[in-house]
């Protein structure tokens, strides 16, 4: 139990959805996260989405440092690249995913790890003792580093 | 590269996304989750949310098969339980606080395995070869059962 810890709402996951939680935002990284796109007109295409929205949420987005520019070769166009920060929500898709697969339909994708082919989920590990099933975790406070007390 | 299966945008990802993209859903289930929260005063209390947005979300999750209501002991309240269906939320919430933990600022609370106190985190595991790195993962279209071909 977690007690009174996050008396806040502004705890990390619901800072992290304020990124991904719009539809088009999420739509977007998953297409550039797993179809690899960059290009304004492939976002545009596959997800079938107003010009205008598109760039608001490219922008978005690179503001927010999960995606940055670059110029396209032999094109006047931009390209829209994944930074790292933008790279490490694909755990998070693959959780969204991996839930929706279980409880509404088994989607048109699965995961796979690109050196061997074999199929990647996600797993719950605890440092000691290995895989963990989802109704034995917990929360509990963080050890913060003791700025006062040392000195 | 996951190439031409995502023509829908109605993957998995984007209908998990439905249940949990509105930020009061995902506090609500933030504290259902990992606080045990099941009364609306709990709720309402800890998120100083409106009590008539409270309901509203509430009642979006029971409809949604997340939470089912049930009598409140000695009280005539109702009390807002999660199912199974919601339970298996926790990996995402996880996802979500791991992603805003590294790249925002690290939250107040790490996970628990409630049987030995070790800390859980996600790992990315593949059938195969174990533990992959989140850069070598890819997508590829599921093995639909061949319903036709058995004819």
């Amino acid at each position: 139990m977690l007690g009174r810890l996050y008396e806040s709402q502004e705890c990390s996951a619901a800072r992290a959805l304020e990124v991904v939680g719009e539809r088009w935002s999420l739509l977007i990284l998953r297409d550039a996260l797993f179809r690899g796109y960059v290009r304004f007109s492939d976002f545009e295409r596959s997800l079938a989405v107003a010009p205008n929205i598109l760039q608001k949420r490219l922008e978005s987005l690179v503001r927010d440092g999960i995606m940055e520019t670059r110029a396209a070769e032999n094109s006047e166009h931009r390209e829209y690249v994944l930074t790292p920060k933008g790279h490490d929500f694909k755990p998070v898709v693959m959780a969204l995913t991996a839930w929706g697969d279980k409880w509404v339909e088994p989607g048109p994708a699965v995961f796979e790890h690109s050196g061997c082919g074999g199929v990647v989920e996600q797993e719950l590990h605890c440092s000691s003792c290995g895989p963990v099933p989802v109704r034995r975790i917990g929360a509990r406070a963080r050890r913060r580093a003791a700025k006062k007390r040392s000195r």
